[in-house]
């Protein structure tokens, strides 16, 4: 076979796609292989294998190409970014999430807006002297929002739920909302007309930013719920397991594509949209739905991940940019060096600072951030991933295209930057991870005592429903409710108002966990559980 | 909001992406509440909702177009079409096929090759009285390879698997095998010189359809142990559930797509890997897994089996064809009628016939199938669908547009049809089923005849294997073991020989349901069962 005209020929997607097919199987298996090792992550193991086969269809097509087909933000943005995101709210952990629901606010919104500003003046008077063409002012802004975007996909590959649970919750909850930050950012540049920036302008910026985060928000919520009323109302499970499962996938990717129907932030609508179907929805399917979609989604969301990293890794050797580059490779490195300081710098900024605050409101001494996790947080969160690629795609090409020196020189700075980050933090991050919090349980204990606080006043509540491990681990330092009460009062009456809510109101309307009313006694509670979910299912 | 404009600018994907996702959504759930009619199905719900949103579009666009785009033959056999047959071999019952692997065979190819011819001839004679434009007899060639595909997908929803198995395996499997025989015909068709046909021709056919019929199964078959062997010796599902899921789906989609890129019958040799994989893989993998993969691949395929209908029946409005049509809307009702007539007549030549054929190799008089079967049989096999629909897109327009007045009559006419059989056989179907075989007793008893003749020789080695259930039907009319092999001696004996070969060299390889040797005794074999999964493990 003649592999060059192959894949000069490889628009016709049949092969491409068989390509891609083929690779992921491979990286499957060779990721497998790899699993025991310390440093490999099945993110670089992709990018390697990726940037294998570009550089063997460059070879064979003797320089013509590095890739079947040009990186294409539709296909990232329309079919493999929504089951990443929409899995992530599906199987993060709830509890942990809405806990550290403020540090991961300020984190992922403050944070990356203050990435965005440091990038941006660094940028701008930075990258001013090295004459790689003329950038606007609008360039600098958007070259902010590219790289203030961190990499949620990497995060989740690098950290463990199960031994990290606060850096992981912190580190993954704060990417998505730093993604949608970045998103929201990037279209508010490209709308607005920034050339002169009063105050007027940057209000109104801030209020669309807020107004786009709550509406994108409410989206996800309100279609999670409809999902979940329409399932408990038609009882599909009853007569067919796949329609359950197929009005899942759909009505979450509906809300994704409104989202962007409307101009919102896609990326937080399909996230509150996960964990509203798992909250609700998924607790009205038959167990066989839920292992399905549980597993399903996981799985889709897997092979959109390796999928990226293909790509991204294939894409790396793009030709066409790397001729504008090779003429002035001083030029190129020192944009992608800035960048990354940049990246070092903004993240620093934001992460240190920032866990200073959120210590202040944590009043024991072992719910803080230590020094140590804060390292790791920074760091965690230093890679880049394909949103900046697409982010720096749709900016700086027109379809994939350009014939630019500058703007070559900003796609490939972006790789090499997106490249470093994973490849260096990617290996880097497991032995750092080991090596600053070398007991696992030094961490977990942190998360059983920020859970204990809750559990505390909740705990008659909650004795029959939480599993029995975690109710072990929040014996040993609890304090007398009251007492504890004075203390963390306002996260835990917030929290304690919802739970109400959700179980006098939420839950009996949409479904979800055994509805169980607030009567102390366990007995009583037991009779509750068990009775009324047939109740249910009889009177509806 | 405009919905004039809104439709007319619908190529941006997301707009379109959106508005099926809501259909399919409206889809289910109405499907589910008529679910418990007599006469709806799924697939005509789904045709009516499609038609309904087609008026709609038509009517707020004010008669410019009728759809978000055109039917795209790419969509449907690259996306669509394979997971519908991979899940129909994944999910079709093994031993029932194969145990009228020969009727099925009949039916299939040669079914449709006398449908084929009588359509092929008949279109000849019929249509050139109509005056409907030029057409070659290339054209009327295909012609009869595109209404000899019958529709799988109608199929499946309208005969149910546990009430009537063995008319569902006859006219599902026939499906499969039609589908195939089809596509290679149109294929062929296609690309050999067909102006003067000669013996040498017409062998070189017949040579290049059995070479494409062998090929593509044993693709089919490799690629299917492949995946078994690569996931027997990773052991990836100690690791993780979702790699064994993501791989198998991968390796099911690859083999379609080698296919494919080598110009086989990629129906066919999805279909085969799905039976492979179920036989073999499923075995192999996680119990959570395979609750995933059974229902993540029945709600796969349902999901493009509705997406199927819903583009039919918007696209049945194409109003650039119709408006050829309207000039001379006699011409076009001549052409539909036709072309069902020569449906209905094919069908009959070949049905009957063969099933007179079958029931000759069927010594016992309960295996023969009845006359009432032949009837449902021949009913149920008329539907045209979605492949006709892309054949004929594929032969009469380029790239779903034209300007001939003959090929436009052509493309209603196959809408027409496809409409016709869809709607009328669709919703007769079950009230027929009902009628001629009033007592599904019946049929289950003629299936558990033929079960019992197997099950007579091959007793004591399934007794600890087969379900109780079908062990106790087989009782009731077992006869002496060697006079039974006296009478249906060559099919029993090929199957025995299978049996030997798979239990002793195919499941130590490839895995598959818990390896057990020929050893009568009961208790032994519970040990062998008990053990050797475990020494598996552990040895390899």
């Amino acid at each position: 076979m003649d592999w060059a005209t192959l894949f000069m020929k490889m628009d016709a997607s049949v092969d491409s796609i068989t390509l891609f097919v083929v690779l992921l199987c491979f990286c499957i298996v060779i990721g497998h292989l790899l699993e025991k090792s310390r440093w490999m992550t099945e993110s670089v193991t992709a990018l390697f294998i990726g940037l294998c086969t570009g550089i063997f269809i460059l070879v064979t097509t003797k320089g013509k190409t590095s890739h079947p087909f040009v990186f294409d933000e539709h296909l990232f943005f329309i079919y493999l970014l929504p089951p990443i995101i929409f899995n992530a709210g599906f199987q993060v952990k709830k509890k942990q999430f809405f806990q550290n629901f403020i540090t991961i606010s300020l984190l992922g919104a403050v944070g990356s807006l203050i990435s965005f500003v440091i990038i941006w003046l660094g940028s701008t008077f930075l990258l001013k002297n090295l004459d790689i063409g003329f950038l606007e002012i609008k360039d600098y802004l958007a070259l902010g929002a590219i790289f203030s975007a961190t990499d949620t996909v990497c995060t989740l590959q690098v950290l463990n739920q199960d031994e990290t649970p606060l850096l992981y919750s912190l580190v993954f909850g704060e990417g998505v909302v730093n993604d949608a930050t970045s998103v929201v950012l990037f279209n508010a540049i490209q709308r607005f007309d920034l050339s002169h920036i009063t105050s007027t302008v940057a209000m109104e910026l801030f209020v669309k930013f807020f107004y786009l985060f709550l509406t994108s928000t409410v989206l996800g919520i309100v279609v999670g719920l409809l999902t979940a009323y329409i399932i408990k109302k038609l009882y599909l499970g009853g007569h067919s397991t796949d329609r359950e499962v197929a009005l899942m996938i759909l009505m979450a990717y509906l809300s994704y594509m409104v989202a962007e129907l409307l101009d919102l932030s896609s990326i937080l609508t399909v996230f509150f949209c996960g964990i509203v179907m798992s909250h609700y929805a998924w607790h009205n399917v038959t167990e066989k739905s839920r292992i399905t979609t549980k597993h399903g989604f996981a799985t889709l969301s897997f092979i959109s991940e390796i999928f990226i990293f293909l790509y991204v890794g294939m894409d790396a050797l793009d030709i066409e940019k790397w001729k504008f580059v090779s003429k002035s490779p001083g030029k190129s490195i020192g944009v992608s060096s800035i960048l990354l300081l940049l990246v070092l710098v903004g993240r620093a900024a934001s992460v240190f600072p920032l866990c200073f605050l959120s210590n202040l409101t944590r009043k024991s001494q072992s719910d803080k951030i230590g020094f140590k996790q804060q390292i790791t947080v920074w760091w965690a969160g230093l890679m880049r991933g394909a949103v900046s690629v697409a982010l720096a795609y749709n900016w700086f090409t027109m379809s994939g295209h350009t014939q630019q020196a500058g703007n070559a020189i900003m796609i490939t700075s972006t790789i090499t930057v997106v490249l470093f980050t994973n490849v260096v933090c990617g290996l880097l991050t497991k032995p750092l991870v080991r090596f600053l919090l070398p007991q696992h349980k030094q961490s977990s204990n942190i998360m059983s005592s920020e859970l204990s606080s809750e559990m505390s006043l909740v705990l008659p509540v909650l004795t029959n429903r939480e599993d029995p491990k975690q109710d072990s681990m929040s014996e040993s330092d609890r304090l007398p409710p009251n007492l504890r009460m004075l203390l963390t009062r306002p996260t835990r009456s917030v929290h304690y108002y919802w739970r109400m809510f959700d179980d006098s109101f939420m839950r009996p309307v949409f479904g979800g966990r055994g509805f169980v009313p607030h009567i102390p006694s366990p007995n009583q509670n037991y009779l509750h559980e068990r009775l009324l979910p047939e109740q249910h299912t009889i009177v509806e």
